[in-house]
C-alpha cells in the first residue's frame, strides 16, 4: 500500500492555518489509508459548507432571479403570496413560510422545464450573476479551503459526493465544475419528472412536486444510503439539518472525522449562527459539535483564505 | 483530442463475431469521440442483459435460498401463500403472483437486516451458489461479451450505469466487484430504510416497503433522470421493460446506440423470448427492435463465448 507523507498532504492544504484543526484533518486524512478503498467515503453538505448562504441561500436567489422575469412577463404571478413576499424582499414574511414552502413555490414555478432547460438556468445564474456583496459570481463563492479539501481527499482515493438539502438539479448543474463531483453523486431534494413526448420526441418535464422529503437531518442518512449505497467515514457540514449526517458518518469503528463549520467570519464572509431551516433547534450546532468531539472549524481562525482567487 | 483506432476497438471485443452487429457496435464506439465527455453515457439493464436470467432470476433464487434458511427456523413463515409457491415450486402460483408481489414478499423476509448484513448475504450468495445447470457460480453467470463492451465503452471515457428491474441493494453487492460499475452507479428498485438506535449505536435497517415504483418502463427513464442526472446516448436491455430507456437514449440528437440482447441459444444459455414481468406486451421486443432501428445481438450467431472462463 502506497503511503503518503503528512507533509505531503499538509502542502495540499495551503489556506488552512497551522494548528489544532488542521492537524486533526491531517490525522485523519493520514489514518484513512488504514481504511479499505470502497469504504473511503466522503460527504459534505453545499449551503454554508462548500459555498456561501448569505444573505440568502443560493437557491433563494436564484428562484427570485427567474420570478422576476416571469412575473415582468405574467404579472398575476407576483399575487401568490409567497411570490409577493420574495419580490417585496418581506423577511418576516419569508421566515414565517420556511424553505419546504418556498422550495413548493420554487418547484411550481419552473413546472414544464426540461431538465436540460432547468439545468442550463441554473448554471447561467451562478456561473454569471454577481454576488451582491462579495465581488464575485454567486458559484465563485465557494470556500477555497475546502476546495482543497476535496482535493486531498481524493488523493487519498476518497470517493466524494455533496449531500444537501438543496435541490438536487441546481446542484448538478455545476456540481462538476465547481467540485469535481459528478451529476450522480449529489444527493439533495428531488423534483418529480414526468416523461413526455414533445415535438414528437421523448421529453422529461419538471414537475410541481417534491419528491419524498426535503434532504435534511435523518432524510440525509436515509438518502446517502438509498442514492449511494455506501457508508460515510467523512462528514462535513454547519448546521443542524447536518448534525445525523455527521454522527452517522463517524460511529464506524475505524478512522472517520467530523467537520462542523463555524461561521465566525464577518470579516471576510458573515458571522451567524447556522440553522438548518427545517429543524428546530434549541442548542448552538457548534456546540453540539464540540460536546460530541467534531472538528469545528473557525472560519476566522483556521483558514487564511477563504474564497478562490478569480482568474 | 485522442482518436484510437477501429482495430484497437475491435481488440477489446474478442467475444463477438465478426458481422453487421459488431461493426455497428464498433461505428457507434468510435463516432463517440464527436460526443462531449461528460455526455459519455452508457446504461445497462441487468438480468438477461449482464447476466444470466433462467431458470429463474437470481434474485428469486436468491430469495429462496434466504426463505429456506427462515422456514427451517421458523416453520409458520412457509404459510404464506408466496412463500408457500416458492417452496413448493408452484410455477403457476409464481406466475400468477408476478414480480412486484414477490418483490414485496422479498422485502419483508428481509426486513430488519442492516444495509451490510443484506448486502453481504446477496454477496455470499452470488459468489459462493453454484447456478443450477450453468456449472458456475450465479455471480459468474454474467456474459463475457458483455463484459468487454462495458471496458470498451470506458476505454471511451463512457460513465458506465446498470439500472435494473431487480433490487438495488442485491445487484449494489456485486456491482463493483462483476462489473467495475460503484454501489452508487446502480439505479434499481429500491427499498426503504429506517434510521434507528441499535446497541447504542446508529444503524440503517431495512423496511419492507418497496420505495416508489418498480424500476421497469418509463420508470427506468424517470430514475435515471432522478438518480444519475444525465442522459444516457447508449442503452442495452433485453426485453420490454427496457423498451422506454432505449428509446430515450437513441432519441438525442448526436451519435447513440441501442442494444437488445435476442435471447435465441438454447445450446450454450436459453432460448426464450424477453418480458418484463411487469409489462403487458403483444408484440415480441425483438421485432420492436427490429423496427425501431435497435441493434439486435443475436447470442447464438453473434457471441463467440457467452460466460467467461472460470479462474
Amino acid at each position: 500500500m502506497r503511503r503518503i507523507a503528512v507533509d505531503e498532504l499538509r502542502s495540499r492544504l495551503p489556506s488552512w492555518r497551522p494548528g489544532v484543526v488542521l492537524d486533526e484533518v491531517l490525522a485523519f486524512l493520514a489514518a484513512s489509508e488504514e481504511i479499505a478503498p470502497p469504504e473511503r467515503v466522503a460527504v459534505f453538505d453545499n449551503d454554508g459548507t462548500l459555498w456561501c448562504e448569505k444573505p440568502e441561500i443560493f437557491q433563494a436567489e436564484f428562484f427570485l432571479h427567474e420570478l422576476r422575469a416571469a412575473a415582468a412577463a405574467d404579472p398575476a404571478l407576483a399575487e401568490r403570496p409567497e411570490y409577493r413576499a420574495l419580490l417585496d424582499h418581506d423577511q418576516a414574511a419569508l421566515a414565517g413560510f420556511g424553505l419546504p414552502r418556498l422550495a413548493v413555490a420554487l418547484a411550481e414555478l419552473c413546472a414544464g422545464l426540461t431538465a436540460e432547460e432547468f439545468s442550463a438556468r441554473s448554471a447561467s445564474f451562478l456561473l454569471q450573476r454577481q454576488h451582491p456583496t462579495l465581488g464575485r459570481p454567486f458559484g465563485r463563492a465557494v470556500y477555497q479551503p475546502m476546495l482543497e479539501l476535496l482535493d486531498a481527499l481524493r488523493v487519498q482515493r476518497f470517493a466524494t459526493f455533496i449531500v444537501s438539502g438543496g435541490g438536487t438539479e441546481f446542484v448538478r448543474a455545476i456540481s462538476e465544475q465547481l467540485y469535481g463531483v459528478a451529476p450522480e453523486g449529489v444527493v439533495g431534494t428531488l423534483i418529480e419528472y414526468e416523461y413526455v413526448t414533445r415535438d414528437g420526441a421523448p421529453a422529461l418535464r419538471r414537475t410541481g412536486r417534491i419528491s419524498g422529503d426535503a434532504n435534511e437531518g435523518p432524510a440525509k442518512v436515509l438518502n446517502i444510503q438509498q442514492h449511494l449505497g455506501r457508508r460515510p467515514v467523512f462528514a462535513a457540514g454547519n448546521s443542524a439539518g447536518d448534525r445525523d449526517m455527521i454522527e452517522w458518518a463517524i460511529a464506524v469503528p475505524g478512522p472517520s472525522l467530523g467537520i462542523l463549520i463555524d461561521h465566525d467570519d464577518d470579516k471576510r464572509e458573515f458571522a451567524y449562527e447556522s440553522v438548518a431551516a427545517t429543524f428546530a433547534t434549541t442548542e448552538h450546532i457548534v456546540d453540539v459539535g464540540r460536546r460530541e468531539g467534531w472538528t469545528v472549524v473557525s472560519m476566522r481562525d483556521d483558514w487564511t483564505t477563504i474564497f478562490p482567487q478569480l482568474q
